[in-house]
């Protein structure tokens, strides 16, 4: 592909605006910005911008909708599905939010913290943690992914069974528009009923309406009691049983609620140091019960043994080990943590992002995994993730011995196949991920019609030229 | 003001596509849709029309869009800010949702309940707790608010210091749009990133971006442990470090925490049967903490001694009263809920409904105290609200003996010297009302700019022909 032509006098300004931190244009320093770290993508792209703060994210705007430049953002580059990334034309500028990396306030009265979109989320949970108070928010790439990168695609990850997504942690915006003025929504109101919900068309919307440039984060007490389980349960119904017990014993008790397939599992103790067969007999299925409170004296220990007692007497749960230690718990949760190296040490891998109601995640599991090794004999599934959530990462391995390459030629077949059961069972086909570059072709079989129509005039109205990560989200 | 022209056939065409049971054209039966409750406004109107079903709806807005009719959409018609009543032109069509009053399904598995728009609050509480779950919302228009009308306005009340405002309660909607196309979103998905989150536009879009017709809502478990105490605190300061220390010791387990100023319990003792003053010495400064757990063996009651203990010794809490019974525990309720009535019994009041960040609320109540009793000498403050979600009411009682026609034509300047201070102190002007037709002209100064820009696009955008709602949020 010959290079795209450079907007006259484009580098130049941005330079001068920007300063030599502000602007990357060597090959070198642009590569890590132009593919994502699954590999999905490789992009091209004119120049990587780094702005300083907010008023700078707005001059770049306003020179590229002056240019008719498309703008690709980007924060941690940690999406699963290339939403962070260039396309091919070679004609995106990259505006990465990296150095907008201050938290500007954390508040232990309001329970809020104000940070700009690049500050990594792992640094955000520290700073809640030095004023006493938990930002729960917790995900595989948190050493990484940033603030804006959670918002734009309204995060989920293991405590949105306790906490919500991202977009439940979130107060307030200030955001850049696509023409370039800058929106001051950075309110610490628990109550504001004022006209259209804009920051929530901005959770989630992954950047074509406008780049997030600061949140007002929601803060909790810290948990000063906690227990964890690994369990070893009859089925799949046993699992979505023992989560509802927990449940409805006490709901803001479960921080995490985390099912494993026995495949996922033995994944971990043949290819991860340190793991080995968590309970005495191996089991076809598993769950992590992660519970906690502010309160010191909330006895969980206790309530889990009764329930796990409960469940043992019913046969529910086969067996159970409950940590003694922070370090054993931390290590129980390590199983969970590892099965995405686990599966890339197995061999080759497909992913699947997917959600339903909570009460059909029994049946999505077992109707996807019974058409996936009918689609492809020999191949594993490893179903695992947050059943209280109803979102199953409903991933495949491939068969041992199979060439990777001829596995994921099947890639679009497999999605296909656990899609159309999902969509039977009244789910979503992208339930924590997004849409990114990877899945805008289900959007109109998904979402087609009068959500469709209406998310399209919504971005017109607000990006006219288009130039907010085109290529993203809409098909 | 002369009859407005009725669009030729309107009437017909609706009869036809109604019946008898769906369109009131009688001056009687249309008098009670024309004005609000708090008789801020009398409005006119063509017709109510009453549809039975989603689909009557769609086919009202697309006539109604065929012919230039302006929609006035109507719940429950309780709306504070009249939100839900036709201007006077007399061109306006009322559509009430009255007859979508299905409650479509009710799961305590997967812990939702799909209701129509005119399903009464009241009555989705108690579908709720026949299914053994709680549906949390609870304001106290509730025995008429309905769920279209709550979701529309995002309805806030007594308990959104732990289960959110109506938009944390909803996971699904179906709406239809100003085109007339019905949008089916009706989503049972705790995850689902698929696009941008239209669910939340229409949630206090009060109606003008569409019509919302049924909503999947979030059930809970029900308590099973509960504990109330009424108590006398030193000042605003002590009211909320004592929220402050219930919080933090468990957050989950604060169900509602209510401030009572003085004055506003004197109302209540002065003017309602079977109140009497709670504890032994009036007091200046009272908190309702009301403690709720899923968990039979929470020990509510024991927390709360521990609390109140710790509280008094500092010097924070001067007297309490725990309930001995639910019984008791409803009377002590009735002394925050009678504070309306109590205050129209007391003479002429003008309400305020703000928002500041929870750490200046007693900065909030004490500068608004003082610049009120300035601005209008002899008039009494009667603050009283949602301290933990810094929602005070910050209301105004006439000073005795004054006309009260006299006081009422203070009220904008009333609401000015408020929202002065509320602005300073970086507040809303609406908390949990809405804007309806009372506040539209406070949009321009307090959301003018990128915020409003914004959402005008957007308005434009889903009703260019600005039919839907007119005259109501946007200025």
């Amino acid at each position: 592909m010959p290079d795209a032509p450079t907007p006259a006098g484009l580098l130049d300004r941005l330079h001068a605006l920007l300063g030599p931190r502000g602007l990357l244009t060597d090959p070198a320093d642009i590569a890590p910005h132009l593919s994502d770290w699954r590999a999905l993508y490789q992009g091209r792209a004119l120049a990587v911008a780094r702005p300083a703060d907010t008023a700078e994210v707005a001059a770049v705007v306003r020179l590229a909708q002056e240019t008719g430049t498309p703008i690709t953002v980007q924060g941690g580059n940690t999406s699963m599905v290339g939403g962070a990334v260039p396309d091919e034309s070679g004609r995106h500028l990259v505006l990465s939010l990296a150095r907008l990396n201050r938290i500007r306030d954390c508040d232990p009265v309001d329970m809020t913290m104000t940070a700009e979109a690049g500050v990594v989320l792992k640094t955000a949970q520290n700073a809640a943690q030095e004023a006493g108070c938990l930002f729960p928010l917790s995900l595989g790439a948190e050493g990484t992914a940033t603030i804006g990168g959670v918002l734009s695609t309204n995060a989920g990850g293991n405590t949105t069974v306790r906490y919500g997504n991202a977009r439940e942690l979130m107060l307030g915006l200030e955001v850049v528009l696509p023409d370039g003025q800058i929106w001051n929504g950075l309110r610490r109101l628990r109550k504001d009923n004022t006209g259209y919900a804009l920051r929530h068309l901005f959770v989630g919307a992954e950047g074509t309406l406008g780049i997030v440039t600061a949140a007002v984060l929601r803060m909790f007490p810290r948990p000063r009691d906690t227990a964890l389980a690994l369990c070893a349960v009859a089925d799949e119904e046993a699992a979505l049983g023992l989560f509802r017990r927990f449940r409805d014993r006490d709901d803001s008790a479960v921080r995490a609620f985390e099912y494993m397939s026995g495949s996922g599992v033995d994944f971990c103790v043949k290819h991860i140091e340190g793991i080995a067969q968590p309970l005495s007999d191996r089991a076809a299925h598993y769950v992590l019960v992660d519970l906690a409170s502010p309160r010191p004296d909330a006895g969980l220990r206790d309530m889990a043994e009764a329930v796990l007692a409960e469940a043992m007497e019913e046969g529910i749960v086969l067996d159970a080990v409950l940590a003694e230690s922070e370090a054993q718990a931390q290590k129980l949760w390590r199983i969970r943590e590892e099965h995405p190296e686990a599966q890339k040490r197995e061999g080759a891998s497909v992913k699947n992002d997917v959600s339903v109601p909570v009460s059909k995640v029994p049946e999505m599991i077992r109707r996807c995994s019974a058409a996936l090794v009918e689609l492809i004999p020999g191949s594993r599934p490893v179903p695992f993730g947050h059943i209280g959530d109803g979102n199953i990462h409903m991933n495949l391995e491939q068969p041992p011995g199979m060439d990777p390459a001829v596995f994921l030629a099947r890639s679009h077949d497999i999605m296909d196949c656990v899609n159309a059961i999902v969509r039977d069972l009244d789910g979503s086909f992208s339930a924590e991920h997004g849409i990114g570059r990877l899945k805008t072709d289900m959007m109109e079989e998904w979402r087609g019609g009068a959500e469709l129509d209406a998310m399209k005039r919504i971005k017109a109205a607000l990006d006219p030229a288009g130039l907010m990560n085109p290529g993203k989200v809409l098909p």
